[in-house]
C-alpha cells in the first residue's frame, strides 16, 4: 500500500540553540507522524544528544540518502551531514561552527525540495551572528532561500489557524516600507496570497488588503498611498477575477478576519501583520515563504539560546510548522 | 450619609445615531449605578424617545442644573438642553441640526467638568459630517475638547482591562507619524501615560515604549529613529525616575503586556496601538483623552447609524467607558 503522507525535510537549525531538542520533541508526537514522513537534515550525533537531553527513548537512525529512509514511525531518521563536533559544541553560544552546520543543512534541504525528494522544507531557527561568523552574510532564512532558489521576489506569510497575513514588505525601516507599498508589488503579493491560501485548502479565497495609513487614509485626509497605489492594485486584481477587497482600515481588517469575513489579509508592512498575529497566537504562528519554487514553513521564533541544552524549550511552533507543511505538501498541485 | 460615587456628565452624542439608545441601556444597568451618579447632557425628548425604542420603563427626568439632580438610581436624569426637534429628527442620517445638538452637549459637558460640578465627562459618538454641516470644523472630539480646554498637546489612551496603550500620534498619515515621533513628544507621552495609569489605580506603573521600526530597528539596520529619538527619550525619563523600558520590538511589546510584564505601552502611531487593542477587545475598548484639565472617556466606536432607531445597538463600549470614568474620577487627586 502506498504511503500518501508527504516527506518533509526538517532542518536541524543552529546546534547551539534549542532547535535539535525541539525537533526531537515534535517528531516524537503521534499526531505529527500521522500526517507526514519527516526526515531531519543535520548532524546525527547532535540529534542523539538532544534526544538524551529531552529524555526521549526514540531511536535515532542516521542515513546518507533520502532513498534509504524506512519511514518507521518509531524512529527519527536523520540525513546525517556529520558536521558538528560535539566536543566543541557549546549551548547558548554564538559559534562559527554552529552557523556553518546550520547553513549546510539549509543548502541540503533546499536541494532535496527542489529535486522533489521531499515535498517541503521545514526550517528550525538559525542565529544570524553565527551565520555571519561562518561567512554567510544574510539577514535570515528568507534571503538564503531566495538566493539558493534563484528568485528575487518573495513574500512572508504568517499563519495561525484561520488567521493568515502576508506582507508587502518585511525587514526594512518603516520609511522604506512606505516606499515599497507600490502597485506592482501589492499585485504580486495578492497573487501569491491567493495561491497560498488555496494550497492551505481554501478553494475560493476571500482576500482583504489593509490600508497603509490610519482609517485607510480617510479619503486622502491622512495620506494618499491608498488612492495612488493600494486601490489601483486592488482594482486591477479584481479585474483579473480575484476576490479581493480593500483598502480596509488597518485597525479593523484583522478583527474582521477573526470574525470570519476574510481568509487572508495583505498587510503593508512587517509590524502591521506581525502585531495582530503575535497577540493572538504568540508561539503558535508559522512562517511560510511564498514565491519560492519549493514549499517552506518555519518556526516563528529564534534559537531560544536560554533554554538550549536544558530540554525545556517548547515544540508548539515546530509542531504547527510541520502540520502546515504537511497540509501544503499534500495539497500541492 | 455622603455619596462617594463620582458624578459623571454623559453627553448624548449625535441624536440621529444610536447614542441615545446606547445611553439608556447602559444607564439602566445596576452595575453602572452602583459605581457612579450619571447625568445625561443633551435633549430630554430624544432620550425619552430612545427609552421607548429600547423598551425601557425607567423614568427620564429633565432638569436645568446639575445641582437639581436627585441621583435617584431608578431614574435617568437629563440636564436638558431642549435642542432637538423630534419632528425633524431622522435616524441614520447626516443632519445639520443633529451635529449642532451634539456639539452643544459637548460644550456643556466640558463646562461642567471644568467647574467641578461633574468629576468627568463621558462622550457618546458624534458624526463628523453632521458636525461640519453645523459649522464646527473639527476632526473629532479630541480636537473639540483640546480647543474648549485651551490645550495644544493631548494624547489618546486606549484601555481594555489591563491592556493600556497611549499614542505618540494619531490622526495623520504614516509619513507624518514618523516625523512626529520626536524625543520631546515621546517624553510628554510617557509622562501622561504614567499619570493616567496611576489614576487607573496602579500605584507604580511599569511602562514600555514600542519601537517604530521592525525589531525596533535592530541596532540601526532597519531605521534609526530608535537610536536618535526613542532611546534618548526613554533614557531621559529613566533619569527622572520613571519605570520605563524600551524601545521594545513592536511585534512583541503588546504580547508582553498581555503576559503582565507592563501596565501600559507607548505606541508610536495610531495603528500600532489600535491594531492589538481591537483584535483583543473589539467593542470593549475605551478611549481616554490625556493632557486635558478634565477627565474624559469615550466609547470607542462611531454613531452606529445602521442601528439607530431600532434599539439594537449594544452598550458594551459605553458601559466600559462609564466604568473607567468612575474609576478615574474616584482616584482623582
Amino acid at each position: 500500500m502506498s504511503d500518501n503522507r508527504p516527506i518533509l525535510g526538517v532542518t536541524m537549525g543552529d546546534p547551539s540553540g534549542s532547535g535539535p531538542e525541539i525537533l526531537v520533541k515534535a517528531l516524537s508526537t503521534p499526531e505529527i507522524r500521522a500526517i507526514c514522513r519527516p526526515i531531519v537534515i543535520g548532524d546525527g550525533a547532535t540529534i542523539r544528544q538532544a534526544a538524551r537531553i529531552v529524555g526521549s527513548s526514540m531511536p535515532i537512525r542516521s542515513m546518507e540518502r533520502v532513498a534509504d529512509a524506512t519511514h518507521d514511525d518509531g524512529t527519527i531518521e536523520v540525513l546525517d551531514l556529520h558536521n558538528v563536533d560535539l566536543a566543541q559544541l557549546q549551548y547558548g553560544k554564538v559559534q562559527q561552527a554552529s552557523g556553518e552546520a546550520a547553513f549546510q543543512a539549509i543548502v541540503k534541504g533546499v536541494e532535496l525540495a527542489k529535486s522533489g525528494e521531499t515535498a517541503a522544507i521545514v526550517t528550525s531557527a538559525i542565529h544570524k551572528e553565527s551565520l555571519n561568523l561562518a561567512g554567510h552574510h544574510y539577514d535570515g532564512h528568507t534571503e538564503i532561500l531566495a538566493d539558493l532558489c534563484g528568485v528575487k521576489s518573495v513574500c512572508m506569510l504568517l499563519v495561525a489557524s484561520d488567521f493568515r497575513v502576508t506582507h508587502v514588505s518585511t525587514h526594512c525601516s518603516l520609511r522604506q516600507a512606505i516606499e515599497r507599498a507600490k502597485k506592482p508589488r501589492i499585485m504580486d503579493v495578492i497573487r501569491l496570497t491567493d495561491a497560498a491560501v488555496k494550497m492551505l485548502g481554501v478553494a475560493q479565497p476571500r482576500l482583504a488588503v489593509a490600508g497603509l495609513n490610519p482609517h485607510a487614509g480617510e479619503g486622502g485626509l491622512f495620506g494618499d498611498e491608498e488612492i495612488k497605489e493600494i486601490s489601483p492594485a486592488i482594482e486591477a486584481m479584481k479585474a483579473e477575477g480575484f476576490n479581493v477587497v480593500g483598502p480596509i482600515p488597518p485597525d479593523t481588517v484583522f478583527y474582521r478576519m477573526q470574525e470570519g469575513q476574510y481568509d487572508a489579509v495583505v498587510a503593508m508592512f512587517h509590524d502591521q501583520g506581525h502585531i495582530p498575529t503575535k497577540v493572538l497566537a504568540f508561539d503558535q504562528g508559522v512562517n511560510v515563504t511564498l514565491g519560492l519554487p519549493i514549499i517552506r514553513t518555519s518556526v516563528d521564533h529564534g534559537t531560544v539560546f536560554g533554554k538550549a541544552g536544558k530540554g525545556t524549550a517548547r515544540p508548539i511552533s515546530m509542531v504547527a510548522a510541520l502540520k502546515l507543511a504537511a497540509k501544503m505538501g499534500a495539497n500541492r498541485c
